[in-house]
């Protein structure tokens, strides 16, 4: 059926029927039949299969260029062609390092020589694939056989080499062992290397990351201590995908930059222990003892160091151009078949991988499957769904991000949202991405049961967010109307829809009582993932469950269901989240440079453990954010307008929905600034980015937030302009649908 | 000379000469003098009569009832002597257990016996002394031989059994493990038995008190893996001293309560050990990991327990009667021979006890030994000055509090002031008290310099507080006018002073430089000492001079030093303190029964590691403050108009000297209740008093303070209405004051 006229639009209409019968963008003819369709979908939601499908997957490890990885393609697209999709194997060929040689030793009188060996565990059937597991290494790390004392610098991002500075220490020359987690894994060799690092070593603590948190594998689900995270250390947050073709895709025979041009690479020889290699290391630091909050869980005082014995590190790497195979699944949309609704999760793990991916790629599996078995029912989408299966997404999201940029006219027009998903395993509903998705979700939180509690997963999420807030805060909390949807960072394949081409996109999962220390070692396996992960696919289920009704609703919408009043509130709230911040910056930056200026550090000092006083800092000026302020005042008018027109429309004329569908369909894009970020224009989205000194961590309003962060006035000036002429462009999108009512 | 009417009295009447020449209770004339004397008296000081000393004293073991306790003992009253104090040694006869037999054991499959024994250490001259230490123990545990399961309960205070009984852990029949910290060691064995546990161990946490901290000894300072805290356990929030002669002196002949109807000791056996023996018992515990904030720096899994195996705890002690050995020394005053300003410090250690107390002592005896050259030269005193060292306050505060129950009648009437310190080290002026001194100690502590950095210890401390304080406060706090002085709990020999007899107190001393991990060990000797904790006695001499002008100043003060406003202000805060803390425990009260009520809690658990849910608490109700508020009110006008009155003074008709310091002298007395705290009537201060079940920890407004915490609502409403009028009592002593104006 096509509907090209609509004669009412409902996103939150009519107060007087069933809450369960809403649906954002749906006429209520329209909702019940689409809630009817649901239930028949979630009634065929098979967790043996999930089961079949992740042995399969998992059997033997399946990174970029191994030979399970493209059995495993070949696989989907085969299953995805029975279930009756157009499919293709979309492939580009990257560049992605592997291990050569490693060592890393500590020499002096009480030498000892790294195992950098995960190794076979009882009870976990692929731990031993020894000749097809990728050794434990940084992919992207420079080549490099460097020798030099050894600095132990915490988390290794920026703050911790202040205090470094403090201490009297300079890595200048220094090999750094830096703690996993704090930041993004990449950032810590590129602050390592801008102090003047010449190698990194990266560990995982057993405080973070091992039997502090609980028993360990294969007693528990915890990190062992021979277990090592493996992962990329490419400069992502300037440019995921090939190095080597930034912008544009990496077909067979493109043009791609020499890797002496290639500014992502590390520039240091960069390697991830296990904390039985590291405590050797450690225990040779001598120096001051490192402050309390930079303190592990292995049993030895943490001094800073150096180190009297010195370290070697000695990495070489193959530098091979490799084939990807990402699998992209079409099923036509009837009314609107150039409107593509894109489910992606990857496909391709560090070793066996079966929570990161494939937990998550048998749930999309699951749910294309039952459209399938539908579509041959006689079900038809109204849009175009487009389901993927992402290669390379590990060493730097290389299958998306390529296939992204290869087909980026083409999104920018036909891509309608994108709904990604990366792993999964039991507990509480997560939802990040686009604030105008926020209603969206929610409704879809409503609509799926949770497995262990029978409550729909929203109320759950809810429970979850009460109780465990603080005491004295519940009071204003309780009665909230929505979930909030996280804002999005990176980590995932949604970075290139959302923050290269402005694609309104959504990052979901489950997780939370799945806890474990399998992350990007061998034992990621099927074995662990069905001890620990989630037994009996359950919350795969509920995955197939809530994302499948996604993938339905954004298929099926008489009017495309974002909801503008959301996000411009949110950004209202960063706005102020700025000022506030710059204001606190200001009260602080004056105190303390009169801390240090009338000497009280110099009295306060224990001259034993002498810190250098902290430098004088500039101070910080007020900036003009009249143009945001002004902006924001437009656009909160018109999305309220737009709103209200949208909910009062039973009682309108008729409108046409095509001009409305057209306005919300790109009107995210509009917050794009096509120079992007400054030092990063691959980053367009004016609004989310993950952090340059975080890696996957959002920051919101990027150019004006990291501005202020970094203390460069005059771009965080320059960039509040910027804000500002792309939210008067996005509140131009929004009156254009204010006058289809007209 | 005599001054019995006095023309002009000074708080800190004149603002036009030098900040350094105004001393509270002092006239301009008498404080010149004063700042001459204090002069002379600075230039005596000795370090190398202090190294001397502590090396004598720290010998051997000396322990009450050990041969070197009564020879120190013995040793300083011939010291005080020779200076030329009347000097005795006030002997008193106590109830102190000690070992008999030790032994604790893991059974089972992998059973392990724990050493209890602190090894010798290369380069500790006294850890080998190994007849005459003192085992580890705690001293007032039960006799005992319990075998049982054993049970983690954190730090073994009451919300960590709320958290027990909602991981559905009874503690019942039990043995317990608790880590030291969180509260004073005694409530941990109380709490245990109250939630009927059988036996308790406790352990020192390598990261509280051991390696987490830094080099363990005695490579560097801190707490080896051997080594164990010794302790008392006697339930001394009910009351310090003898526990068999409650409230009166333990004389030779008084009559004693049978030890079977003695409550403060504990009823269980407990044992204190080291890491190195809680290893095996931790390891072999099950069940649950514990939460987050109960792990420890063991590198083990921390579970809750119970463990499969059992675990038998067997001790006996000698419960022998054993002398203390009080030094008491005396130096009349020539104005006011009845009135006394007391200065003490214990002389018994745990083992050889150089830190605690012996660093503390020899200060004392220092101050004593100059004040007596003084002396010698002409110098007398105005009030009389009373030096004390006293036995037994490990085990209960023994010797100060039977001295202080044989003497209630005459300290009520005579004793001005109480300065107590014990032990020393680098780092910060630290200071607690009476309000009423807060004046004071500041202008003590901008008389004396910092060792360091030659600034004032004030200054010091202030520049401290400042470098410390959360940046977002800083613009709140800078210019702050006062060091605030801190509220005192127990845990040391003021606490019969004051809060049994409402003696105007102080605790002070110098620290936060000279960490370590000797506490209650054979490793707290002098070979430590002089390398960790005070090299030098740069910090000896700073309390020297500390505790030496305060003593002085106190003995000739023209009118006494006590500022009341300042006392007033503190107890303000106090009552709206207790008032936010009611509001807000109803309001969280009253969501968190929502949350429990409306079942988020079954919805959020997570059903693999069921906690139950919290249990439904008693509504907050209001409580009525009115009488409190209305008392408040007068006397903080009255206390307004009596500083007024003194700082204006000068321009008054003379007063007569002899009645204002009548008024001052006794008025803290007036805030004391005879009736005493709810069950607890030895404690009678009801503004300052240990927590029952904080032990150390002060809780101020204790009688409301305590019924609110423990949702007594009844006894917090009849505690409001006590306080209220012992408010009105002070404030009508303080009338007294003003009136002598007129």
């Amino acid at each position: 059926m096509r509907i090209s006229v609509l004669v009412a639009v409902l996103f939150l209409a009519i107060t007087h029927v069933v809450a369960q019968e809403k649906l954002i963008g749906f006429t209520l003819r329209h909702a019940s039949k689409q809630l009817e369709l649901e239930k028949k979908f979630d009634s065929m939601v098979s967790a043996a299969n999930q089961d079949t499908w992740m042995k399969f997957l998992t059997s033997r490890p399946h990174h970029v260029g191994s030979i399970q990885g493209k059995a495993n393609a070949e696989y989907m697209a085969n299953l995805f062609k029975q279930w009756g999709y157009e499919t293709e194997i979309a492939m580009y060929y990257v560049l992605f390092p592997t291990p050569k040689s490693r060592l890393l030793e500590l020499l002096g009188d009480a030498p000892y020589r790294a195992k950098l060996e995960e190794t076979t565990v009882e009870g976990d059937r692929t731990s031993g694939q020894k000749s097809e597991q990728l050794p434990s290494y940084n992919a992207y790390s420079a080549d490099g056989d460097v020798t030099a004392e050894l600095v132990f610098v915490n988390r290794g991002i920026p703050a911790d080499y202040e205090v470094l500075e403090r201490m009297g220490i300079d890595v200048k020359g220094k090999i750094v062992i830096a703690k996993y987690g704090g930041s993004w894994r990449g950032i810590k060799p590129k602050v390592a290397a801008e102090h003047g690092a010449i190698g990194c070593i990266i560990y995982s603590d057993p405080k973070d990351d091992g039997y502090v948190q609980g028993d360990v594998y294969p007693k528990g689900p915890f990190r062992p201590q021979q277990g090592v995270q493996r992962g990329s250390v490419m400069d992502m947050p300037i440019y995921p995908g090939d190095p080597t073709t930034p912008g544009y895709g990496s077909t067979k025979e493109v043009k791609r930059l020499a890797r002496e041009d290639v500014h992502t690479i590390m520039k240091i020889p960069v390697l991830p222990i296990s904390y039985e290699d590291a405590l050797p290391l450690l225990s040779s630091l001598t120096g001051e003892v490192v402050p309390d909050a930079w303190r592990g869980g292995l049993p030895i005082t943490y001094h800073v160091g150096p180190s009297i014995s010195k370290v070697r590190l000695a990495l070489k790497f193959n530098w091979d151009i490799k084939p990807l195979y990402n699998v992209i699944a079409k099923m036509k949309g009837e009314a609107y078949p150039d409107e593509w609704v894109i489910r992606g999760n990857h496909h391709d793990g560090w070793v066996n991988g079966a929570s990161d991916p494939i937990s998550g790629m048998v749930a999309e599996m699951e749910e294309a499957r039952i459209i399938g078995e539908l579509s041959k029912k006689g079900f038809k989408p109204q849009r175009t769904l487009v389901f993927c299966a992402w290669d390379g997404e590990e060493p730097s999201l290389l299958g998306s991000t390529e296939w992204v940029e290869d087909h980026a006219v083409e999104l920018k027009q036909k891509a309608v949202a994108y709904l990604n998903s990366d792993g999964n395993s039991r507990g509480y509903f997560g939802f990040g991405g686009s604030h105008a998705l926020e209603l969206f979700f929610n409704e879809v939180a409503r609509d799926v049961k949770d497995p262990e509690t029978g409550v729909s997963v929203g109320e759950r999420r809810y429970a979850k967010m009460l109780v465990d807030a603080d005491p004295s805060s519940l009071s204003k909390i309780i009665g909230q109307k929505n979930l909030t949807i996280e804002a999005l960072g990176s980590g995932s394949d949604f970075s290139p829809f959302f923050q290269h081409l402005g694609i309104p996109s959504a990052n979901i999962g489950y997780g939370g009582e799945g806890d474990g220390g399998e992350y990007h070692s061998i034992y990621d396996s099927y074995d662990h993932f069905i001890r620990f992960k989630d037994p009996g696919f359950q919350y795969g289920s509920a995955l197939v469950k809530t994302a499948g009704r996604s993938m339905l609703r954004l298929a099926n919408a008489d009017v495309l269901p974002f909801e503008y009043t959301t996000l411009v509130n949110t950004i209202s709230g960063y706005v102020t989240e700025l000022k506030t911040s710059l204001d606190q910056m200001r009260v602080e930056t004056t105190a303390e440079n009169k801390l240090i200026k009338d000497g009280f550090f110099d009295l306060a000092k224990d001259p034993q453990h002498s810190l250098a006083n902290p430098k004088i800092k500039e101070a910080v000026p007020y900036l003009d954010f009249s143009k945001l302020d002004n902006a924001m005042i437009q656009v909160e008018e018109t999305s309220t307008q737009l709103s209200a027109l949208l909910q009062e429309s039973l009682s309108l004329n008729p409108i046409k929905v095509e001009v409305l569908n057209s306005v919300l369909f790109h009107a995210e894009q509009q917050l794009l600034d096509e120079k992007g970020l400054p030092r990063r224009p691959w980053y367009k989205h004016m609004i989310y980015a993950p952090g340059l000194y975080t890696g996957y961590g959002v920051k919101t309003i990027p150019g004006v937030r990291e501005g202020i962060e970094q203390r460069n006035w005059k771009e965080a000036q320059e960039f509040i302009e910027v804000v500002a002429a792309r939210v008067l462009n996005f509140n131009q999108a929004l009156q254009k649908g204010v006058a289809a009512f007209k």
